[in-house]
């Protein structure tokens, strides 16, 4: 775009009625119009977001649940929000599985004619191991778990499954997509297990054909045999394929050496700035802390981690004393077990807090679009009407999706407990380039859409704060 | 995000009403809800957008107006086009200016105490030459143009004069924010040469703070003195803004090699799908097809030209027969004169043509949002009624925004002609990290993000084809 008639515009549109109002606040909306200017203004200038994210994506690392990351990730958070004089900051003890993958996998195709073409693999989080020196045998291709009761024991004892449907392009939100082909990576194993498979690859989750394998939990059927799992990148899981069309003796060699050890002792960091008219009511912005082994955990969940800190951060920084207590919560264990978000609900019930609402952001750190609505019969549709009657207020930062849907894995576990749920929505379509891959990587973050979320979550903190959530949806009032 | 929790919502929310009926076209719209679902779907899954987009970035590159790539895209855009079994596919030649860097620019800091710094420089397009072995200055620091008369003569003449008011961060558009400074590049050097400045240096128009320069057009006063016009990147200019604070008498080396040539010629690339019903109404689709000549030319303009050809492509792969006339304009030399726009509009006037619609593509090939809209008084309120009328059609698209705002560079030359302008707005946070720069690469492009603009392109296209557009807008008629 060239610069001359640009201008003509800008002077037209940016610096005449609209626009111009909409950024400094003034207009119908008052008051609050010019707290979310403020908001967005403090996001976008002077914001620790980024920097964080720098710190744990880049000191840290990596920090799976009982690695020594996640310990370190840990303290790092707790020491930044201590630092930060919020009211008060604790870490809630929880025990967490404890799994690596040792040292890197293998595996290749051993061809009828004597050629060997290495696979793209890493262990699936939770598979056991390989025995030494690896397994090698036949693979039969499945699109998805039923076709192994169609295809039966015959067909598919003492062989290798691959699991090959790819997500589905023609979703528009990606997460659908994903939803909608997991169920190989979650359920492969142990469903293949039964019909006598000695191991099972799965086509990485990822929309994009490339050379990385992305992991992701899967799970066993308790007293059942355990067969390896592991995922292919989409590359692999194509060249495979192709291979398999051509030659459908060939055989596939794995090795994995992954490892599980006991339960270890690991925390939800928790920090609360206390409510001055309605301290009982407590309401929670959250990330996980833990990630995969593979990258850094910049988009999952590097990033709502730091932007639920930088919400504490700008509560403080523009000095809004909210009236109700705003929690952060960054729970641990998210991606193999939840054990933290179900140990921060237990307590919850056992102390019976009551709170209003909870914001889950564990999408990445990509530009925001809204918020999806979640939560009991009664609650969600009340949590829905909240934001949509305030949805004017939040258009100009380019927020304008509201809709039920998921709204965070570690907050659903309040869901019985009468709490809203809000998710952060951002653009989905690149989520799946990074998730549980080698690629998630801070330098994959850009600055101002991770800023923008801050920004997001911040002023949906503010508005609830503010103004609560009616006890009836076709009552509304504001106290 | 993990999977346990995800896949009941999944089942819940996905598979059950909304969002299924939404994807499915089924619901109030009824048969264009269907087209729009395949249209979508096909550039989801069939479309060549990406590839061309490869072709274009990777095969031949910059294409700057005048420069050998320049025609090669010409002829590239034109064999593509003809390919595809449209009615007419046609060149419109055009006089361009040629201008180039030549050598490498060179740049740097030499500090009182005798060290030597080097800055990250490029020429701006347009820009003359320094005389052979450069020039040495001292630096005078302004924030904005009417610094030069606040300064006056005394201060400046002799001096370079760096320009280094940043973009505006707490802007959310960033459209918004790189009209709001890029004044400076623009008119810097003819009105700092107005003062007796030897040459200016202009900070990047960028929000990102890093080593690369961004060139653009600049221009000089007619008949007066021209002095040599270069970018600084980012941190350069504030390395160079720190140094000025602690050793005011630095001096800059400056040295460029430009050359102005005489114009060229070149074409507009033209191809058209005749309507079966209206043949006398056109209805443009479009991006331009020269760039800079730093970086691919990929989100400026690549996207925007291989998602118009993908529109025709869409067209023509899914048998919709439009009633109108389609046309695809592959404008040429918008980033240093406009002439092609100027051409075309300026025989479309001497033709009597008649154009309803134009639609140009040109903010990268980011995640879409929604369409901006202009046209003279009268025509762009019934624009805008057309499009936010059928906005709950394009909303499962992830399209929202639709509001009056510049269209595009080239179509703007159309205006006085009665058509209704429209501008496809993808998400704006990541366009300036690469604009007019060395990073402006194919691979910065997502494909499902390029794909979605190419999907939004043609629905909008779709629907002005099958409705048109009312005479009047407070009458709405669809014939």
């Amino acid at each position: 775009m060239s610069t001359k008639y640009f201008l003509i515009y800008i002077i037209f549109f940016v610096f005449s009625g609209l626009v111009s109002r909409a950024e400094s606040g003034e207009g119908k909306f008052g008051e609050d119009s010019l707290q979310l200017r403020r908001i967005a203004d403090h996001a976008l200038t002077r914001s620790s977001t980024y920097a964080w994210l720098a710190e744990l994506c880049e000191q840290i690392g990596p920090r799976l649940s009982g690695s020594t990351g996640a310990e370190q990730a840990v303290q790092w958070a707790f020491n930044k929000l201590q630092a930060m004089g919020l009211d008060s900051v604790w870490l809630q003890p929880v025990m967490v599985p404890h799994w690596d993958r040792g040292k890197p996998e293998r595996a290749a195709m051993h061809l009828s004619d004597g050629r060997r073409e290495t696979l793209q693999v890493c262990a699936l989080g939770g598979s056991v191991a390989t025995p030494s020196g690896g397994i090698r045998a036949p693979v039969v291709e499945l699109f998805r778990l039923e076709d192994l009761e169609r295809l039966g024991r015959d067909k598919i004892e003492g062989r290798i499954v691959l699991f090959n449907r790819p997500m589905e392009p023609r979703l528009i939100n990606t997460f659908d997509a994903y939803g909608s082909c997991v169920d190989q990576r979650s359920s492969g194993a142990k469903e293949a297990a039964q019909y006598g498979a000695v191991a099972v690859l799965v086509r990485s989750m990822s929309l994009r054909m490339d050379d990385l394998p992305h992991t992701g939990t899967m799970s066993y059927a308790e007293g059942r045999d355990s067969i390896p799992a592991a995922a292919l990148s989409t590359n692999s899981a194509a060249a495979l394929s192709r291979a398999l069309r051509l030659d459908p003796s060939l055989e596939v060699e794995l090795e994995m050496f992954c490892r599980n050890h006991p339960d270890a002792l690991s925390h939800n960091v928790i920090a609360e700035l206390r409510g001055s008219e309605f301290p009982e009511e407590i309401i929670l912005v959250s990330g996980h802390l833990d990630s995969w082994d593979l990258g850094q955990g910049a988009h999952d969940d590097g990033a709502g981690c730091v932007q639920s800190m930088a919400v504490m951060e700008s509560l403080l920084a523009l000095e809004m004393r909210p009236r109700r207590s705003i929690r952060c919560v960054l729970f641990m264990n998210e991606e193999n077990g939840q054990r933290g978000a179900a140990r921060y609900a237990e307590q919850s019930a056992l102390e019976g807090l009551r709170h209003l609402a909870a914001l889950e952001s564990d999408r990445g750190g990509f530009s925001p679009r809204g918020f999806s609505v979640d939560g009991a019969e009664g609650v969600r549709q009340v949590a829905l009407a909240a934001l949509t009657n305030r949805l004017d207020l939040l258009a100009p930062y380019g927020l304008h999706f509201a809709a039920y849907g998921h709204a965070g894995v570690d907050i659903s576990h309040l869901k019985d407990q009468q709490v809203a749920l809000f998710g952060l929505v951002p653009d989905s379509q690149r989520y799946f380039d990074y998730h549980h891959a080698a690629s998630d990587l801070f330098e994959t973050v850009n600055k101002r859409e991770l800023e923008l979320g801050t920004a997001a979550m911040s002023a949906l903190i503010y508005l609830l704060d503010r103004y609560g959530l009616p006890a009836d949806v076709s009552r509304p009032v504001i106290r």
